[in-house]
């Protein structure tokens, strides 16, 4: 194995160093098809670090984690915490090389924004591609599996089956993703230096500035202007159409977990809005074993240590659940963004982040319904009041609750931006009036009725 | 659903709260067969918790997750953290149940051994066992399936189907299992009214002593003086044997992945006894997806917040893979016991704890090897200063490493002892006299070869 110099080992050591002092995080993306030379360099690269801070994360794509869950999901997993390098051997690029390697163009989009909110994050990220013509690749690879005398794995078959437009799809593939640092196949020992190199010199560079996006700020947006908030629902009717509406909800969600579809319901809305009645009511007629709920909270410091979604990300379960977000990811663009618990650009590009996050959610099959209870101040205010003298609710009033609603109208802006910003044929957000709780229940549920196929 | 009382409610938000204050966790086990009602008592369960605290593990049995790693991965991957309650539906009892419905006898002693984990760290456990009769449980289930409209799942499948022994079998593992409050399926009101008076009780019981087992220290264990410092390999015998013995190994790595085999490697020996060195023997001749290094560091706050083994758990990766712990769960009776970084107890219970996990990991399959890499502490003092002198390796030298050399003898004891109590004949440590690296790298990965069948 081509082994780091004495100087370049001290640089690395050194560069690790900083990287934990300054709390960053490093990626090393190891790409190139198989028989280029990968692994030799992975193990080259790991020569020199302290591997107490290293993971490499490698798998054959057969042996891959959570095929049932959104592709990327294994990799946000996988994401490190302060101080810790990741080498991902391919990593995000696995699939789009091994459509390259059918002939077929790759989608990059996703990818691109797990790039992004690493960066965004203070991530060090570095992109190695070890670069051998597909010709010399094969042949190499039939000698190699010759020597060990196994199989070809599901990756190796695809390079050894490769399409002969391959070469260029792959070529395409590096030119559309961007900041690759090419690596020759052909010279293990200079290809190894290289990216030992490249790794210190990432490791050392000052974080860079984070790109600010451009903000338009929805003035026109009246959505919650216009809802009805005298809406309501008899207590007669209610008792009819809930158990109605319920039994039918309970029926779509046993057809859709047959049919291994999710179904990820957001519930946002300010304090006491009613989110904790609306989600007994939707998993009452449920058997348990069909829905998780999660609740939302402060993160822990595993979470705090990776980007901003790494929390919602851990929590997917396989296909064929129900998962009920008690406040979600719209954190960051609802209470982060009015309590300036994050940065300005930090709420400003999360608003991509989630339609990317919510994208990757609906391509992989997913029905995705998100939901704000809007209620009034003045009927916040009385539910507070009932709150407050009712002992086995008083633990749900705090301080906070009626300091947030001094920013009553900060947080109007930031919903109003919220459902502007994110708001798409796939995720829908449905604003619902929930002065009337028995209203705001049975609204919730039949949208989800609605939005789920009858069988 | 049937709902708590005012009173209850505030018992139970006090319980909770009280359990937060303690900084101790909840683990509710729900069980009994399918058709006697678990899924409206875990809802009822729920009910009046702050739910933020809380969550439910419900998988039917084709949707658990890790089906490839041993049977109760799955559920320390749910295990609460401080101040939060686990609702298990079935939970680890999902297993002996479907076999008592086949009509077989359950094997107990990993269930007992987690649940001993739990209570010793502090945990509150509380399990309930709704009681339905077989034959009523099948009449109602029909019934509901006939309702819904729908197949019936594995687990209802199995109580249909139930065997004609199966009744007395379940029985049997009640008695066999301990701690069972007993609820009636008949009576939906009252067993959802002894659920929670039973969670009262348990979250408001002071925290138990701990039992303390017996501890035999093992005076006359003296493997570590047998072993022959002396054992040396010439740089020319061993550049011929190390390259040799590595492919040979790796062929075998590749056959183990073939039939779905782990192999799990404990790394455990001195400051600068050459564990980073061998590792990286192993590892360089391996193609990067077929393995995993796990350096053992200070455990995080999520980890703090379960039983010891759970940072273990959480590592193992599918079937397949060779897993390398760079120190591992001996740190509890090594330099946790030393340093008295746990109480007496904690370390003195980790000896059964630690054979039941690699019992765990043997059953499932696993070849699992463990290694003593022993130098004298006139060799650490060489290596010691060797590293001051060198660069790069001085970050490797810590005030810590001096500190830990005035307590060899301590160490010592504690090696004999962790060698004696969890030595087996499937899971066997191996002593190796590390003065000489070249040996030292040998020896490990000629055990490794001699463990692994040929193909």
């Amino acid at each position: 194995m081509p082994k780091a110099s004495e100087e370049q080992r001290l640089d690395l050591i050194n560069a690790q160093q900083r990287l934990r002092a300054e709390g960053r995080s490093a990626v090393v993306v190891v790409t190139g098809v198989d028989g280029s030379g990968r692994h030799r360099l992975v193990n080259a690269l790991t020569h020199g670090l302290d591997t107490r801070g290293v993971k490499v994360h490698a798998w054959s794509r057969e042996d891959a984690p959570g095929s049932d869950r959104p592709p990327l999901w294994k990799y946000w997993q996988g994401l490190p915490a302060q101080g810790q390098v990741a080498v991902y051997l391919d990593g995000w690029y696995a699939e789009p090389l091994d459509r390259a390697l059918r002939g077929a163009s790759p989608e990059l989009s996703a990818i691109r924004q797990l790039e992004a909110q690493l960066i965004g994050h203070g991530s060090v990220l570095v992109k190695l591609w070890v670069e051998r013509p597909l010709a010399e690749a094969r042949r190499d690879l039939r000698k190699r599996l010759k020597r060990e005398a196994r199989d070809p794995t599901l990756s190796e078959q695809r390079v050894l089956a490769a399409e002969d437009g391959a070469q260029d799809q792959l070529d395409a593939l590096r030119a559309h993703s961007e900041g690759w640092t090419m690596l020759s196949g052909k010279a293990p020992e200079v290809a190894a230096d290289q990216a030992r190199e490249a790794l210190i010199a990432a490791m050392s560079a000052p974080t860079p500035p984070v790109p600010v996006p451009g903000h338009h700020r929805n003035r026109g947006a009246q959505a919650l202007a216009a809802l009805d908030m005298s809406a309501a629902l008899s207590k007669k009717a209610s008792n009819k159409q809930l158990p109605e509406a319920q039994a039918e909800l309970a029926r779509r969600i046993w057809a859709a977990r047959a049919r291994g579809q999710s179904t990820v319901v957001v519930l946002e809305g300010a304090d006491a809005a009613g989110k904790g009645g609306v989600i007994r009511r939707l998993t009452d007629p449920l058997d348990a074993r069909l829905f998780q709920v999660v609740p939302v909270a402060a993160p822990s410091d595993e979470e705090r240590a990776r980007p901003y979604l790494w929390r919602f990300w851990r929590h997917l379960p396989k296909a064929g659940q129900v998962l009920i977000f008690d406040r979600s990811w719209y954190g960051r663009v609802l209470v982060e963004r009015v309590e300036a618990f994050c940065r300005r650009d930090e709420w400003q590009r999360a608003f991509d982040e989630i339609n990317d996050f919510e994208a990757q959610l609906t391509d992989h099959g997913a029905v995705v319904r998100k939901f704000w209870l809007h209620i009034s101040p003045e009927e916040q205010l009385k539910r507070f009041e009932d709150r407050a003298e009712t002992p086995h609710k008083r633990h749900k009033l705090t301080d906070e609750d009626w300091r947030n609603r001094e920013k009553w109208d900060d947080y109007r802006v930031a919903v109003e931006d919220a459902v502007a910003r994110t708001h798409s044929a796939k995720a829908p957000w449905t604003l619902v009036p929930a002065n009337c709780k028995r209203h705001a229940r049975l609204a919730v549920i039949q949208t989800l009725i609605d939005a789920l196929a009858p069988d």
